[in-house]
């Protein structure tokens, strides 16, 4: 079981995003500090921009900064928008499903009910959260 | 998020030798059923039998069979054996973490805990109980 790069990249953004004092970063500098892909980083940031957790800032300076504060940003919510939560196991997509149990099968509502209780925990914890030590975090990430 | 072909071909292969009347079924009979990989679900049953789940029953009209009844195989259980937990992000594996945050981050705490939630529902389950519609299952498989 893992979440997709994807995601783990986007909760990575908005960490660095909340622990920089910068008023604005571009993608090179947080790829940089995790040492990850920048093209994907780019990627992840416009997925961002267009779930209204990050916004541009144009100009010399400029790149993205948060568009919400951080304590208004709840993880699970972030997990439901940016993983495929719909490819659990092959049954949660109906539409390329091709096991003869899905109509009757129990375990898909167990694997439901288990995912449930998993995103209620992270909808416990905002972004600002993760953040609490902020200090430590711009040290680990060289800001 | 999705749990691997392997989990979910061990947790169907359970529930089909729970629904089966047979006193044993070749690993052709169940790939059949659900119409997967023989050669897949040959692995998922060698797995099943290294953790002591089905058994080979030898000569004519051999094959697995459960090696415990349903109800003592709870599926949080299974799905710890056959899952690689260790890779729900990069940093849950810390020989091949490249991610600076891991000796502060407050988010790997999180999605343990999560993980955690996870697999305490689906502690709660044994294989009998997504079998206790057996003859609903038994006719989708059409056994």
């Amino acid at each position: 079981m893992r979440l997709s790069l994807h995601t783990d990249y986007a909760l990575r953004a908005l960490i660095y995003l909340t622990a920089t004092d910068a008023p604005a970063v571009t993608a090179g500098d947080i790829a940089t500090a995790y040492g990850i892909s920048k093209n994907h980083l780019v990627k992840v940031l416009q997925r961002l921009r267009a779930l209204g957790y990050v916004e541009t800032v144009r100009g010399r300076g400029g790149g993205v900064r948060l568009a919400r504060p951080p304590g208004e940003i709840p993880i699970g919510e972030v997990v439901r928008r940016t993983e495929d939560l719909g490819e659990m196991v092959e049954c949660f997509n109906p539409e390329t499903n091709t096991c003869p149990l899905m109509p009757v099968c129990l375990l898909q509502r167990r694997l439901d009910e288990a995912l449930k209780a998993y995103l209620d925990v992270l909808d416990g914890y905002t972004v600002a959260d993760m953040a609490a030590n902020r200090r430590a975090l711009a040290r680990a990430l060289r800001l």
